[in-house]
């Protein structure tokens, strides 16, 4: 649908995915209503439907667009990742940018898998393909030090890849309750600090 | 206020937290209504008023509920444990409950901490006490590991414990997500193998 739209259309959607991530973020799914949508995006209720045929239609553009914004902006950092030094600057990213955030929010991702997984099938589904995608980009990395021979032989890139982001989901929530970014450092930095002993 | 409730009164305030605790663990607490607590329950608004003036009263009370059952029960295992063979039993246990819940509902805390952390600031400090008591009940096999010269001198038992739940919380979103255990078993086996490697 979105290929039809005018240039203006195209704005107006993008404004209604953009106020509705926002307000999801700062309130939860259940707690923004397509009213509030309106009311923050400026629109009718007749724009709204006409991009949105309901709720869910909206939630699903919502995980799209936060997984362009969270795996899409880490994906071409991690494809020139190979060293552990790499591995760490990415680390310093993910912690600068909680910093810059207060802790506040928690994993746009993370945070609507959480919501909506028992309530939502199909969104659970799409949130679950958004964490492959990002676990994804950084088997990337961790294949491409295994590959240089930086990695132990011996070692599992695609374990140590799905440790990396559970410490990224796990060190976020705990900072995101804490308001402190230490738990997030730490869980990245012991999972780093384990893959450091692995390489050569 | 508990004190002052006769047995009967007592068990019927349990029955209401145990009903509302699942219905949140369910469909989330935004998406669980006092008329649904009631109807479950099978309670009249004057009884549900009487043990909760309000919405939020009941969620302190299941926070409370939530930590006891999650927390409670792990506190007496981990305060057994000084050696890593401990700690991967304890890993078995946690693994186990996510395979018989069958990765549905998450964390019961971590779940209503994300919930609320942005909406309701009292109830982000008490899932954030929750954690604290959590993360000392992991502290305590830790530093009795390290006490008793099972952990290298130059270990840190408290960044290593922070890291564990982290890899409990990051680790059961992406199983709930993924409705599988391996990134819950994947998450825990590499902290625990670094914490191996820091075993003397």
């Amino acid at each position: 649908m979105a290929a039809k739209l005018t240039p203006k259309g195209s704005r107006t959607r993008q404004r209604i995915v953009d106020t509705a991530a926002q307000l999801m973020f700062e309130r939860g799914v259940v707690g923004t209503t397509l009213e509030e949508v309106k009311a923050a995006a400026g629109v009718s209720s007749s724009q709204l439907y006409h991009y949105f045929e309901d709720k869910p239609a909206l939630v699903r553009a919502v995980i799209e667009q936060q997984t362009d914004a969270v795996v899409g902006t880490q994906e071409p950092v991690l494809a020139r990742i190979d060293s552990i030094e790499g591995l760490r600057a990415w680390r310093d990213f993910v912690v600068d940018l909680e910093r810059e955030l207060e802790c506040r929010g928690g994993c746009p991702i993370g945070s609507l898998g959480s919501q909506l997984a028992e309530v939502d099938p199909s969104s659970r589904s799409q949130v679950s393909a958004s964490f492959v995608r990002w676990e994804s980009a950084l088997q990337g990395a961790l294949r491409s030090m295994h590959e240089h021979g930086r990695l132990d032989p011996e070692a599992d890139p695609d374990a140590l890849s799905l440790a990396l982001l559970a410490a990224v989901q796990g060190g976020l929530l705990l900072s995101q309750i804490h308001r402190s970014t230490r738990p997030l450092e730490t869980a990245l930095d012991t999972v780093l600090d384990h893959i450091a002993t692995h390489t050569t």
